[in-house]
């Protein structure tokens, strides 16, 4: 799964019936060791509740349809955890529960 | 997803049935976040009514046939939605409510 | 879905049994706005009555099973139509009604 | 299947149901020739009972759910084995079976 | 599908349920033009009986799973196929029937 923030959002009056109510938002991709931009932006729709900012776990693919309420959605990727904590190779890179 | 813009067309003649009566477009990518061409056009398949010049939302990958009316179209993308607006970072990128 | 010439063949006597009596083929990819090779030949399964030369659509990945006969097939890859005409950006680029 | 060493740890409360009491992993895929770091860390979900330092086997993209327990988890990639050794081109580049 | 040659193994004891009894061998990629090494050696499952030397046909992502007695197996690649011969471009860059 890939680790990002949520920068945007998108807008679609005429689309497939599977997306209508579902939010979709803007991800840019982060480096997971440093929590940094890296990669560019791209389109997921949100699974949790997500809002921008929030940095957040997308899953890719076909899988992405495996989230709840997404079975009939034409979906690649899907935002499916908003991320409390993440420790690389010791060190913790995000604290989100204390507001880091 | 990817965002991008219908640019032209296929016609086969010689085709799987799954394909028979579906539109054959050529899409080409866009960064989201300046809205300009940005890698090569690829072949899609068009399920919501698009045309040439419209800016698409495209879903990739197996996902591809859960587009309503693809569940037996051997198909690896899918045009699923036209895009109104786009913002990111706070910058609305793409408007065509209004025409921009 | 890519679109590519058919450049060559692939015989295999020890094989999984979805495969017997299906036709691998490989394929160089083109790009799509110049009709010129691009990128690395791949090994490709024929779902049309395709042969050497002619400009094929493939489908990539788990949707390629989706092509007719091919739903117990382990295929990632297969040649799902044989294209006549490909317009991009105002110009026809490749017409193979009229035998360009 | 790609070669990696389990090397952190992700938390996340709001997340989809599938996730739930999943062990949610940071793996640093490695050269299988090699076994030395190659390319960026991921987030992968634990399969076999994998912990930090563990050498293990990861399987992506849509087979992702095939692991046990996994079928209605919205997962990309997962941790299935745990490897004791490898020999690649007449060398035994990893021995965990005698602490190597 | 992509060619290559099968050049060692993985052993794991602690894995899936569904890895059991399935042998793991790593494939060094081949330039299918040229027969030579190209790219990153993977591990993938056999399914055909193939053995150190073999030049293998190889299918990715969720097809690999349609290989016989795979429909349960976490792969994401899985050789399905012994290459008697290639050609290409006019060409025969393998021919495996006499021993070439």
């Amino acid at each position: 799964m890939t680790i990002g923030k949520v920068v945007g959002t998108v807008v679609c009056t005429q689309k497939d019936p599977g997306l209508v109510g579902k939010k979709m938002l803007v991800v840019q991709p982060l480096d997971i060791e440093k929590i940094v931009d890296k990669g560019n932006v791209f389109v997921s729709i949100d699974g949790v509740g997500a809002g921008i900012g929030d940095i957040v776990m997308v899953v890719t693919g076909g899988s992405a349809r495996l989230a709840e309420g997404f079975s009939k959605v034409p979906v690649d990727n899907t935002i499916i955890a908003i991320v409390d904590t993440i420790e690389v190779k010791g060190t913790v890179v995000l604290n989100n529960k204390e507001g880091t």
